[in-house]
């Protein structure tokens, strides 16, 4: 089976619903074998999760945030991220969001690799950095964000994976890409 | 900051938006300071994410399915999975997913963990399966799927992640899970 023989067409798309959030479409595509299918799709904003790493007495550590999801209903305790506003760079984006989460401020910062949230209905991406030489600072929070800044070793991070407080798979796909580079 | 400190607290919700894959809320929260927010919230079914080992001439191998996606419309080289039945337990769905996406029927599975696939929006969750001890047979896709099946080195799919065609960021959150038991 070659790529082509796997291959849809989108013919047309039509918005059915918007939010603050997200934007619904009803995706009208042909299939490999020319017929035709409906399929629902979501838009959003492009955002990033960075990893930041700080060295301590104690060895290497990962600057996480604790705060509610209300998608679950529960705590996670997470890398920092956030979206991107209008026109900004990934990277910039990437060391905006860890200062007003964290307060950190990275000496560098670089890129892990970029994935689709969920390719099956979701068109927008996002970005993974690494980020280290940290430098302490004060959070800069919006008044609706309630963020409580947590220093993890990586050795729990990566045994707590897929188990309450570490409830978001992003997060786990945060984690590949950082084990990825430490090979 | 205590746990309580970070805590919201739903108050009601209302069906915005209705489609074949998924449900769209606003949820009506008060924050840890008792002020009012708006939230918009996304519920579909859950699904299963299965890792599935088999042992080659060559070594272990993941095995994969090429298909296209929708939301990114691009391929998307990825583990096998699929969304649960009503009612259906989600080892069973893991393993009828798996045999209708590869023909391959697992001799052993087990657990790795659970997700939220983004618990910012999403209420449903992903859970995800070790599959191993597989005997081939064939592919049962429904007249809408077109799925091609790979067998891949794990260190391909390790370097790969976060790169085309490994799009899908939850195939990275698979991937650590299956790193974290064989630690």
């Amino acid at each position: 089976m070659n790529t082509k023989e796997l291959t849809w067409k989108e013919e047309s798309r039509k918005k059915v619903f918007d939010s603050r959030v997200f934007s619904v479409y009803e995706s009208y595509c042909k299939s490999p074998h020319d017929e035709l299918g409906t399929f629902t799709i979501l838009d959003a904003a492009d955002w990033a999760i960075i990893v930041p790493v700080v060295q301590t007495a104690e060895g290497k550590k990962f600057v996480m945030v604790r705060q509610w999801r209300h998608g679950s209903q529960t705590m996670s305790l997470e890398f920092p991220g956030g979206v991107f506003e209008p026109g900004e760079n990934p990277q910039d984006a990437a060391v905006r969001e860890l200062r007003e989460e964290t307060g950190y401020k990275p000496g560098s910062i670089r890129k892990l690799g970029e994935f689709s949230p969920n390719p099956a209905i979701m068109a927008n991406k996002v970005h993974f950095f690494l980020a280290e030489d940290l430098a302490a600072g004060s959070q800069n929070l919006d008044a609706d964000e309630f963020v409580a800044v947590e220093l993890v070793s990586i050795e729990a991070v990566n045994k707590g994976m897929g188990k309450p407080p570490y409830i978001h798979a992003l997060m786990g796909s945060a984690l590949a890409l950082y084990l990825q580079q430490q090979r």
